[in-house]
């Protein structure tokens, strides 16, 4: 095994249940408030935006959750994903820790949020929903970026700038920076705004809320058993964090065993230095989205009025972060860092020219973190074991890259008084 | 076995050789020619062109070359690809017929060409070349369709588009059509030329000659043990041809199985209706690239003065094909169709809304064609089992769908008076 690049599961191995690990969690976290009334919101309350299957998703207390045949026949297209062994980056690097990287980026559309879109589709069709809204990064760079934009399409989907003038959010974000660059949170309150208004249609999201983690749980699951086929034990897992998926999803089931005194991985989530909710924001009730239509969530947070700079990861550019993920932080369960835009492209490029795989920007960050760690690694004599979550390829922001090859990307360093002032927006709770 | 989706090999499974037909056929490709002395070209006149262990497998008479032990490390980046059962498209099509799909958009670049390239560089540089040279369909499309010269830039490369005023070749082109759309022999030209003008620099070519289709066998190879795993045999092979790599890399080794009497698969290459060089050409001498720079070899070629319309699969619009493939298609192995490029990408969309995946406009071509004998199954009943070489995705080629899906695309048919017309370059040999 000891010279192996990569370790594969057969389809027949893989995993059949999402984990939930909110029922293993020394402390429940905190619930979602009604902004009108202060209290918990009930299923009722999200009912116009989401089905009943994932509304008890979201607040389920069992441990496992199986997965619907029909959405393991969907995850057969290209799961179990692999997991490399980075041997040509450590060589490199000329480092004695071990690398390995869990790839999302074999899925049709590159990246692992296929693994939450198929079930939220699934869920919804079954209810009879006939139309979805959601929000993307890909809306913010409409103009600039626009090939995911075509490959939507191609699949039949209809997709909108944001802001946009098609709902009361979007104008009202036009009518204040006519020329916005748009962010998650924006995007995220014209699609809640749209399925609200829609008998027809209910929101799907790309993270932050609790089933969404979940479902990307499949990736952890698939990496244990990788592991183990690798007869390894990560000392350290790295993963970029926007809303939290591809992170939690990789990093709960690990989680679980370090509960469990199984392991005793160190955990870490990697922000860009332009969006840091949790190294620079605070841990508050606020609003989901930009316009405040959604239930008040305790999370980091920079404030849902505040819009990010424009950097290339745009699916990191979010104001807030899971509420799990951050009561999974204020538990000191994992630590967080953040890094500027140019370190983390310097370390894409450089993962690009030993194996081959142009990372997205989102999970150069998570490698710009892996590469400090091996560079750490080098110095001490350490021969730690580091898991990097590779949540995707770049095929869809290669101006990006080439935008960094020109040595056109600034790092502009967020103030505090920035950072004060978007925190001013926090909604007063109890 | 009877659901599976996927029928994946371990690493330790890959091929460690690709398979030379040429000692398996009943007679013996014609040589290529010089064009000044019109006899066979020997290995001192391609010495300029291409390192001594490339030439010696381009004019080798063993059936097996073994792979070096570097390149196999960089082939475990991503082989062995996986052979997929489109039990999807197969419900969606409501055929008997059985398809399945060998998928080699999985490697980093999203397609086959590393397959040749990576061996083409390792024996360069192992001869102490310094720079390689190569045509690319990148080059023909340097301002719609940026994202692939952003990629090779991020390995490294350079990037000019073609026709360019940096050659003799190039020059000529742009002095009589200053609007030149380019073609795979323009840019064949430059970089012949540039490399032949430069002691450090060889020329690496993505297609056509023996020694590339030999390297690109490991597909076949694969998909052989892989169709074993299915307990399965095709009854029809599909692919795509340009040069014809992908194609040539697929089929031969189950001509090979053919040929010894254990399978009777029909073999079919699809071509555009716009390049139709199997088709609509001619089986004669004629340069490998527009300038006539290289020797003079025996293919199915519709003239190297022949400028394809701008059809999107850049990698199909080549005047030739093959002389190998040619020579197959002569000995009557194999047969051909053309298809008009819409048809391509109906099949390309029908294959993303059951599949998942975006085919790159070149394999549109044969699910196109697979589609088609599907649907033949239909009415006739008939179960036969299709295998289709999918030799890439479709990310870099994304404007290209919303073409299509914009309905701008134009399907213009080659006059017969335009084959007549670009037939009369052919040079005269004896």
């Amino acid at each position: 095994m000891s010279d192996r690049t990569k370790f594969i599961l057969d389809e027949s191995e893989m995993p059949t249940a999402w984990y939930n690990i909110v029922p293993d969690l020394p402390a429940p976290p905190p619930p979602p408030l009604h902004p009108g009334t202060g209290q918990p919101v009930g299923p009722e309350d999200l009912a116009p935006l989401f089905p009943q299957a994932l509304i008890m998703q979201e607040v389920s207390g069992e441990r496992y959750i199986d997965i619907p045949g029909e959405v393991l026949d969907v995850y057969r297209l290209w799961r179990p994903s692999p997991l490399f062994r980075a041997r040509r980056l450590e060589r490199a690097l000329d480092t004695p820790a071990k690398i390995y990287y869990k790839y999302e980026g074999v899925s049709p559309v590159g990246s692992h949020k296929p693994n939450t879109a198929v079930p939220q589709a699934f869920y919804n069709a079954a209810e009879g929903v006939t139309k979805l809204t959601t929000e993307t990064g890909a809306g913010q760079c409409y103009d600039q970026k626009p090939y995911r934009k075509f490959m939507m399409e191609t699949y039949g989907a209809v997709v909108h700038p944001s802001p946009s003038d098609l709902t009361q959010s979007g104008r009202a974000v036009l009518a204040e920076h006519p020329d916005s660059t748009g962010s998650l949170g924006i995007a995220i309150s014209e699609a809640v705004e749209m399925a609200a208004g829609d008998p027809d249609a209910r929101y799907a999201l790309g993270s932050v809320l609790n089933h969404v983690l979940m479902h990307q749980t499949i990736i952890g699951e698939e990496a244990l058993k990788q592991f183990e086929l690798a007869e390894d034990t990560p000392d350290v897992i790295v993963g970029c964090t926007g809303g939290g998926s591809n992170f939690g999803g990789l990093v709960f089931p690990f989680l679980r065993e370090k509960l469990a005194g199984k392991i005793a991985p160190t955990i870490r989530a990697v922000e860009p230095a332009a969006c840091p909710s949790f190294t620079r924001g605070t841990y508050a009730y606020d609003f989901g989205d930009t316009a405040g239509l959604t239930p008040l969530l305790k999370m980091h947070t920079l404030g849902h009025g505040f819009i990010p700079d424009p950097i290339h990861a745009g699916g990191l550019r979010y104001h807030g972060m899971s509420p799990l993920l951050s009561h999974i932080f204020e538990l000191g369960l994992l630590d967080a860092v953040a890094i500027s835009q140019s370190e983390c492209f310097a370390a894409g490029v450089r993962f690009a020219r030993s194996e081959g795989i142009l990372p997205a920007p989102e999970p150069t960050h998570a490698l710009a973190e892996c590469v400090r760690e091996a560079l750490r690694c080098k110095e001490s004599g350490e021969e730690k074991v580091i898991l990097t979550a590779l949540c995707g390829h770049a095929h869809l922001d290669l101006p990006a890259y080439a935008s960094y090859l020109a040595g056109e990307m600034v790092d502009r360093e967020l103030t505090d008084a920035e950072v004060e002032q978007a925190l001013k927006a926090l909604p007063v709770t109890t």
